[in-house]
C-alpha cells in the first residue's frame, strides 16, 4: 500500500502506459473520497512547466480536489501553448474515465522540451479506471532516477481520536537527461480549513525548501497537501496541544521525505546536516545554511571526509548574512574546531573518524542573536559528475 | 621580466624564504619609483584576511604607494588580532630594509588559520633588498596551485606617445588546502587621478567579478592598479579617443588575466563564455550569467559536451532576473537550439562537435530589453572533485 493512502478516504495506484521506454510504471493517480481541501507549494523558477501553471489556477480557484494525476518520463516543460492544452486534455480524459466529484490536479516529471505522448496517456487514463486491470504502487509511477522509495506515514492520537498522515516524494537532484523534479504528496484525514495554508507553507520552508542537492531548482517542483476530513476530526475544533501535535507530525513527515531525497541525491555518499544558530535574524540563519549547502568546495570536502572549517567559514562569509569572524564558532560532528574567528586545538583523528560516518554535521554559531535554521545537503562526489556529464541518450 | 614591470618605473622580483615547504618562491615585492596612485578592489566576503583589512586602511588614507609585498603559502586569514599585528610588523621590516618613499601594501595567499612564520618573513624581506642576492620572478612568488603563469602586457600609443600597461594574476579557484585567492596586480606608467577609481571598478566588474570557477569567494581576493606617471603622460590631459583607448587597453589586460584564471580553474577542461543579451537591466543580465556559471548541472553538462539547454534555461529561470520563457532564445557555440521557450530542430552532431572544443559558449537572449553582460566559467570535472576532496596534508 502507498503511504499516501494510509489516511482514511485516500486511494492511490499506478501503471505503465509507455511513456518510459523501459516499461516501468509512469502514470499514477491519487484519489480522495470525499474530495479534499488542497494546500500547495510550487517552484519559484520563472520557467514553470505546463502542469504547474495549470495547478496554480486550480489552487487559486479554491475548490476541493478529488484526483491528482501524475506521470513520469516526460516533464511537459518548455512546451508552450501546446503543453498547456495537453494538460487540459488530460483532465478531460480523466473526467470522462472517472467522473470525479472534485477538481483535478496534474503533475509531470521527466524529460523536458518534448510533448506528452497524448495517445498513450489517454489510453493509460482509461486503463487506470478500468475493471480487471492490475496496478502498481502509485509511488513507483512517480519515480524517475530515484534509487529507492521516499515514503512516510504517521498515526496520531489527537484529543483521543486517531488522525492519520501519509506522504510520498520523488526526486534526486535535477536529473539526467534534463531537469527533473521534486514532487511530494501529503495526505491527512483531518479536516483543515483554508487558513491552514500559512502553516503548510511554513512546514514546506522547514523541509523541502531547506534541502539542496546541487542548488538547482526545477521547473516542475510541486508539494501538495490533501486534507479530506474522513477521520471526522477538524483542526479548528482540536485542543491547542492536539493542534501542535498535528503541526509537528506533518512537519516530521515532510522533513523525513526531504531527508530521503537528499540521501538519494545524485552521487551522494553522505547526509550533511547544517545548523546555524546565534544569527541576528532567521533570514540570516537561512542564508548561511544555504551558502554552505551549495558550496562545491564544502561539498567536496565532505566527500573527502575533511573537516575543512576554512571553506565553511568562507561560505558563511559570502552568504550576505551579518557575520563577525571574531564572534563566530564552528563545530564538525559535535567537535568545536573554531571559535572567535580562529582555529582551536582539537583531536584531528577523532574528527576525521566522525567525518567518515554516513550522517555528518556542521554547526555555525554566529554569536550575534537568537535566530537559527537547519538545512540538509549531500556531498559532491565523482559519481555526481559522472551522472550529470553523460550525454543525453 | 615580469609583466608588471613592463611599464616604466616599476620593478618586481621574488625569492623563497621558506613559507612553502617545497622550497619554491613565496615572497615577492613590486616597487614603483616614483610612488604610484593606487586603485583597489577587495573581497566582499565578510571574513577578510588581515592584509586585506590593512590594505583597505592604506587605500582609504589615500597616499601614494611605492611597495607591495606579497607572500604565498600562508593567507594570514582567520588569524585575529595577532594576524593584523603581523602585517604591521611586515611593513615595519620592509621600511627598515628598503626605506620606501611611499605607502606599503601587503597581500597574502595560501593556508588559512595559521600564523605567518614571522622570522622567515623578516629574513626574507631583508634578503629581498640585500646586494648580491639571486631573485626569481615576482609572478612565481605569488603562485599557489596555479599550473601556469597569468600575465599580460600592452603598449599603447596615446596622442603620439607610448604608455604601457602590465599585469599579473594568480588563482585557480578556492584552492586546497583551504581557501586561496585571486590576486591581481596591474601597473601603468600613465598618471591617473583619484577619480579614475570609478572606471577601475567598472573594469574589475567586467573582468575579475565576471568569472567563476566554483562560485566560492575567498577571504583574500585583491586587485590593485598602480599608476606612477613615469611615462610623463596624464590621463586628464589626453584626448577623448586616447582616454577610451587606455580604458579599453586596461579592460583588455584585466579580461585576459581573468580568462587565464578560468583556464587554470581546478580541473577545468574548457573555457565557457556565457553571454546574456536582451535583458531588461544590466543587473538582470549579470544575474542570468551568474546563475548559469555557478550551476553544477550546467558545468557538468559542459564537461560532458552536452548542449543541455534545459539546464541552462532552468538556471536562468531561478536567477531572479525577469524572464518570459516564450520570449527566450538559446544558442550553444553559435547554433540556435531553443526559441520562444521551446526546442528547435538543429543538427545535433554539428553541435556535439562544436561542444568538444576547448572554448565553448552559450548565449541567452531574454528578448525583453537592451541590456547585456558577459561572464566566463569553466566546466566541472572529476578532477575538480579529486582536487577538492583530498584531505588537507
Amino acid at each position: 500500500m502507498d503511504d499516501v493512502s494510509f489516511p482514511k478516504g485516500f486511494k492511490a495506484w499506478g501503471l505503465a502506459c509507455g511513456i518510459k521506454k523501459n516499461g516501468k510504471p509512469d502514470l499514477g493517480v491519487l484519489v480522495s473520497e470525499p474530495p479534499a481541501q488542497v494546500f500547495s507549494a510550487f517552484t519559484r523558477n520563472a520557467v514553470k512547466a505546463a502542469p504547474v501553471l495549470y495547478d496554480q489556477k486550480v489552487a487559486a480557484a479554491g475548490g476541493r480536489v478529488s484526483h491528482v494525476l501524475v506521470n513520469s518520463g516526460n516533464a511537459n516543460a518548455c512546451t508552450g501553448a501546446r503543453g498547456y492544452q495537453d494538460v487540459t486534455a488530460e483532465v478531460a480524459h480523466l473526467r470522462e474515465a472517472a467522473a470525479p466529484k472534485g477538481q483535478v490536479m496534474v503533475s509531470s516529471t521527466g524529460v523536458i522540451g518534448e510533448y506528452l505522448p497524448m495517445e498513450k496517456i489517454r489510453a493509460g487514463i482509461a486503463r487506470l479506471f478500468a475493471p480487471g486491470e492490475t496496478f502498481s504502487p502509485f509511488i513507483h509511477a512517480i519515480m524517475t532516477t530515484d534509487t529507492f522509495e521516499k515514503r512516510s506515514q504517521k498515526s496520531l492520537l489527537l484529543d483521543g481520536k486517531e488522525v492519520r498522515l501519509g506522504g510520498v516524494a520523488k526526486g534526486a537532484g535535477m536529473i539526467r537527461p534534463n531537469m527533473a523534479t521534486m514532487l511530494a504528496y501529503l495526505t491527512t484525514d483531518l479536516e483543515l480549513d483554508g487558513d491552514y495554508s500559512e502553516r503548510f507553507l511554513a512546514a514546506v520552508e522547514k523541509s523541502f525548501n531547506s534541502i539542496s542537492v546541487d542548488g538547482d531548482m526545477s521547473t516542475n517542483d510541486t508539494a501538495l497537501l490533501l486534507a479530506n476530513g474522513a477521520s471526522g476530526m477538524r483542526y479548528a475544533s482540536l485542543s491547542e496541544p492536539a493542534r501542535k501535535a498535528f503541526d509537528e507530525g506533518l512537519r516530521g513527515v515532510m522533513e523525513e521525505l526531504a531527508k530521503l531525497i537528499i540521501r538519494d541525491g545524485e552521487g551522494a555518499t553522505k547526509l550533511v546536516t547544517i545548523e546555524t544558530v546565534g544569527a541576528r535574524s532567521v533570514e540570516d540563519a537561512k542564508a548561511v545554511c544555504r551558502a554552505i549547502a551549495n558550496s562545491p568546495l564544502v561539498k567536496t570536502a565532505f566527500f573527502g571526509g575533511d573537516a575543512n572549517w576554512g571553506r565553511v567559514l568562507a561560505a558563511a562569509g559570502y552568504s550576505g548574512a551579518e557575520l563577525v569572524p571574531e564572534k563566530t564558532a564552528l563545530e564538525f560532528c559535535g567537535v568545536k574546531v573554531m571559535a572567535q574567528g580562529g582555529a582551536l586545538v582539537y583531536d584531528e583523528d577523532d574528527v576525521a573518524n566522525r567525518m567518515k560516518a554516513k550522517d555528518v554535521s556542521v554547526r555555525v554559531d554566529l554569536g550575534l542573536g537568537q535566530s537559527s535554521w537547519t538545512y540538509w545537503t549531500c556531498d559532491l562526489s565523482y559519481e555526481y559528475v559522472k551522472i550529470n556529464a553523460a550525454y543525453r541518450t
